[in-house]
């Protein structure tokens, strides 16, 4: 029997809810799909900069680096907001995305059918389905560039670059053309070609690494226009391809776009199989140990985690289609609940994914 | 009598026809308000390069910084897209935004109440109003950096550099805060200080600036956040500052979410009262020449042109006023035309307002 080695980063806020319920689907999924899987647990973020005084420990690196994938609550919380900023959660977030390669971050914007009513677009808008793939380029441009400051004729300024080079731009394009050929074979690339040097880099490539799949209508957007197509006609889009920069916005766009937040999962990927998956939602401090938090984000997680890293694809549909069912069964967490459904907490929830496997 | 010197630059596609019916409008505005217009013309865009080989001529700037306030149709267009970067229309745009020192870039979006269908949201999220004043640095930022290719660990590589100055944050800070006081009270300033230092700068100078504003209520939100609030609760904005590259995505969102693209004006200005007004829409070439063109945005930059650089703050009111009338009335153009409403043309849509005034 095939075992997995799975790093747990259960993080701050309802982190640590949400990630117990997904290791319980997941325990279930290997159950039925015939395969073990191992855990260890690691700090990152503000409990890790309680304990150990920095965010992104080293033994975190480690453990992360030696596992066959990981699995992320969420970090951050206004305690440690005071913290210099390269001190703070978010630097352990970055920090572990270069540490661990994760140059693709996938977050895909799905509606799910019996929650298309909390999409803020109007039905005719939102159309008969929306599924779009974002792919953003996660450990290069201007997150990772030089910055600073320096006096400027006198006068103090500060700078960041946003930089890419034409082997980082090849890569992220192969990731995305590949997933594009496996979905609805169109690809949206998104720039600012019209005034970013960077820009015309990263189009120059695209167009190169196009050529090697035919098969793939490719199409090119600048982002000021992605922002509004976005929010105009968003089912014409099937996988986009973009910067780190804009892929934070137009992906954080997007998930509010779709109305589901708190259903949305995302993979962190990098060459060879090892992953890291993560809720797109944060760590919502304000409900955090309540039992309230909706843990299908995390658990849909596990189910890309099974997908990308693990190749246990049916384990994978399995999970998707047990979320789908329990959301059939009118089953919601007060966050997408409405009138006429049937409340339940956390941990009921994790339970009831776990009974429809 | 007031005489007031304007240049208009009728630019590419549709941009000659919608000039032609806001100069219409002004003529009208003048005539009941007491003061007169002289016109003068220059070359912007594609026309100029066709004309005299570059998109911004040296005449046309000069001209432009001798008048009180420009007056732009609009520019680009497919024919000029194998123009080299350096020499395509946009460069033009670019190279007037610097050289008339125009760093404050107005962009109101607004839902006019017969148009509220338009939206893509639905009523309940654009609540009774919709009405954010989006502030958008326009010379600087990564725009305006430091650009080019190089090797990088012997890959070729391209950068932007994103840099702001002191000075320049507390001056935009400045005309954002003069115009939250002038409305609701209320500004929000959108940066990614988790992440860029420019940021860190513009957050410290924006803290700085506003204690001399305790009238107006502050707030910060990150720019991944600020794309998605704008879809969830728009109603939530008032006035919006933040950096050119992220005023270029997120004032388009805003733009789009009002539903009525061919309704919005802006104003772009410098110190002093010179400034250059233009709808946000684009050259639409398609449909330039057929004289379906929309010319209201045109006509609605009229009137942010007396309020901002020609200080007639009545005919502005009464050109606003003329085209809520014209809309009440039942009047559309094509790209807003809707069952039930009456179709007219653009030369027709221009002498409704007229008529109105
Ligand atoms: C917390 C922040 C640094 C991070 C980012 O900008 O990458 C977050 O917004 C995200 O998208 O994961
Ligand atoms: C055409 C382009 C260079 C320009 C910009 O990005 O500033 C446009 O998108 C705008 O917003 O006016």
């Amino acid at each position: 029997m095939k075992n997995y080695n799975i790093v747990l980063l259960r993080g701050d806020g309802i982190g640590p809810e949400i990630v117990t319920e997904a290791v319980k689907v997941l325990n279930r999924a290997a159950e039925k799909h015939q395969f073990t899987v191992t855990y260890d647990e690691a700090l990152l973020g503000g409990i890790a900069i309680d304990e150990t005084g920095v965010p992104l420990p080293e033994e975190t690196l480690q453990k992360c680096n030696a596992a066959d994938a990981v699995l992320l609550g969420a970090v951050g919380g206004p305690k440690w907001e005071s913290q210099p900023g390269n001190n703070r959660p978010e630097a352990g977030l970055l920090g572990i995305r270069a540490g661990m390669g994760l140059y693709a971050n996938l977050r895909p914007a799905r509606i799910f059918k019996p929650l298309r009513d909390a999409s803020p677009l109007k039905g005719d808008i939102i159309g008969e389905e929306l599924d779009i793939m974002m792919v953003r380029e996660l450990t290069g441009g201007i997150y990772f560039g030089d910055r600073g400051r320096k006096m400027v004729k006198g006068v103090p300024a500060a700078f960041d670059t946003e930089m890419y080079t034409v082997p980082e731009v090849e890569r992220i394009a192969r990731v995305a053309f590949n997933l594009a050929r496996k979905r609805g074979h169109k690809l949206c690339s998104v720039d600012k070609a019209n005034v970013l040097e960077s820009s015309r880099l990263w189009r120059e490539v695209i167009l190169r690494v196009a050529k090697e799949y035919e098969d793939v209508e490719l199409s090119h957007l600048y982002v000021d226009n992605c922002a509004m197509q976005l929010v105009r006609n968003p089912g014409q889009f099937d996988v986009v391809v973009t910067s780190n920069m804009f892929g934070d916005i137009l992906s954080d766009e997007a998930s509010m776009i779709s109305g589901s937040i708190g259903m949305l999962a995302s993979a962190s990927l990098g060459d060879g199989t090892r992953g890291l998956y993560e809720p797109i939602h944060g760590s919502a401090p304000d409900i955090a140990g309540q039992g309230i938090a909706n843990p299908l984000a995390t658990i849909l997680s596990v189910a890309m985690m099974l997908r990308f890293s693990l190749d246990e694809m049916e384990a994978a549909d399995a999970i998707d289609a047990a979320v789908a069912k329990v959301l059939d069964q009118g089953y919601r967490t007060p966050d997408i609940y409405t009138e006429g459904t049937k409340k339940v907490d956390t941990v009921t929830m994790g339970q009831l994914v776990v009974d429809n496997l």
